[in-house]
């Protein structure tokens, strides 16, 4: 029998492991780590030294690449694709690693339900024919870093918040109803489709590592510095990853 | 010059809270923790454990009464007034108990930016002309307690989320272009007013709390066994807090 630990490591900083983080993986046989490709060796590294932080018992820690998205266009058939190759890694190393079966754990960014695929993954493997034992670690998002960092409710008062995509702005615009946006996975500045006015702006990059950079500000005056920084950031360090939170102003000022 | 930390504790489950919530506890002089009459005696009880499960240093930990909220129909004015009244607590623990200034900790349920007031109580304080410095710490939510519970992923494949509570549900109903809500704040089964056709329905009640119960089903199968539950939990502990979510099935069965 398999045991499937999908643990939420948080969004990079160290101190953000729960303590059900840090037990589970030391209870674990195997810890998988993906490697991303060069752009991206700052995240395998924060996984390294998460480990390398928290690690009193000596679960095996193995590196394995991580299969690449292809570009496609059709953007569910490439994830479908992609979520395939991912279960076929995982296999191979549940294969080679624990032949007896054992506790695998996944490290994973932020929470593992949020727009993440590691229980989908999980899934298709149990699909598969696999006995497995699924247990989620919850941990911090990025949503949470966000709001910490600008010290900023997520919601206004009793207000509705909707979490959505880069992808889904640029095509639906701001929807009618909600007062505060959260858009994440977006590859870049998918606020400049919609209008400004009245609307103000928290964003964030590397939220929670050194890197951290932030802004706040109106829409219309923040949009250009976003945009710069980001791009600066991202030819600086190679890759990025940001998120932000807009809020219309309401009449009565909420 | 005072500084508050607002901590965001999570659920309940002392397995939930970050190595960054447990520094922060410890670097308080001072720790409020409110009273919140005798119904909810297990949620003082709950901060008190956590107290003197992770405290080595020895913060002033100090119980106030928290005000009451009126239920009266004028919703947003009630919790003005509510907002009000804590921070006059607030200000009268602050000058009794760090009269020289220091750190003040609050342990909140959750995460400080998710339907929480301290950060608006805070701001109170300041535009009432205190100086001080804020910081947040971010914590688990219900929402992630949900999902980690269930073992579900928050969003359906690169689609939107809307977070709402029962009051907006009621009132508007299910929103156009969602597949997915997450209902918190609801005072009584809200879920009753959509039509369930389609729907499937993830519910916790106590997360992370050993009183813990889950329920999960097609919406028309599941709703009258909450309702059930929920009303028999409520008799039984006096109180209750639940979330859940709910997803309506798309025509690719996603």
């Amino acid at each position: 029998m398999i045991a499937i630990d999908l643990i939420g490591i948080g969004t990079g900083n160290p101190d953000h492991l729960t303590a059900a983080a840090v037990r589970a993986m030391n209870d674990a046989d195997l810890i998988l780590l993906p490697r991303k490709g060069d752009a991206k060796s700052d995240l395998i590294d924060l996984r390294r030294n998460l480990c390398a932080a928290v690690l009193t018992a000596k679960p095996n820690v193995v590196e394995f690449d991580l299969p690449a998205r292809d570009g496609r266009d059709d953007y569910l058939g490439a994830v479908s694709d992609w979520h395939d190759a991912i279960a076929t890694a995982w296999r191979d190393a549940i294969e080679k690693h624990l032949p007896k079966g054992g506790r695998l754990a996944l490290l994973v960014w932020g929470d593992p339900s949020l727009y993440d695929s590691s229980l989908r993954i999980a899934d298709q493997l149990r699909v598969g024919g696999m006995a497995l034992i699924l247990r989620v670690i919850p941990g911090i998002t990025s949503i949470q870093a966000l709001t910490a960092a600008h010290a900023i409710p997520l919601n206004a008062l009793a207000d509705p918040v909707l979490i959505t995509t880069g992808r889904q702005l640029r095509v639906h615009g701001w929807p009618d109803g909600v007062g505060t946006l959260v858009v994440m996975l977006d590859s870049g500045c998918a606020f400049d489709a919609i209008d400004p006015v009245g609307v103000h702006i928290w964003w964030g990059a590397y939220l929670g590592m050194a890197q951290e950079a932030l802004v706040a500000g109106s829409l219309a005056e923040a949009a250009p510095r976003i945009a710069t920084l980001r791009a600066d950031l991202r030819a600086r360090h190679g890759w990025i990853m940001d998120i932000y939170l807009m809020r219309k102003e309401t009449p009565d000022g909420r």
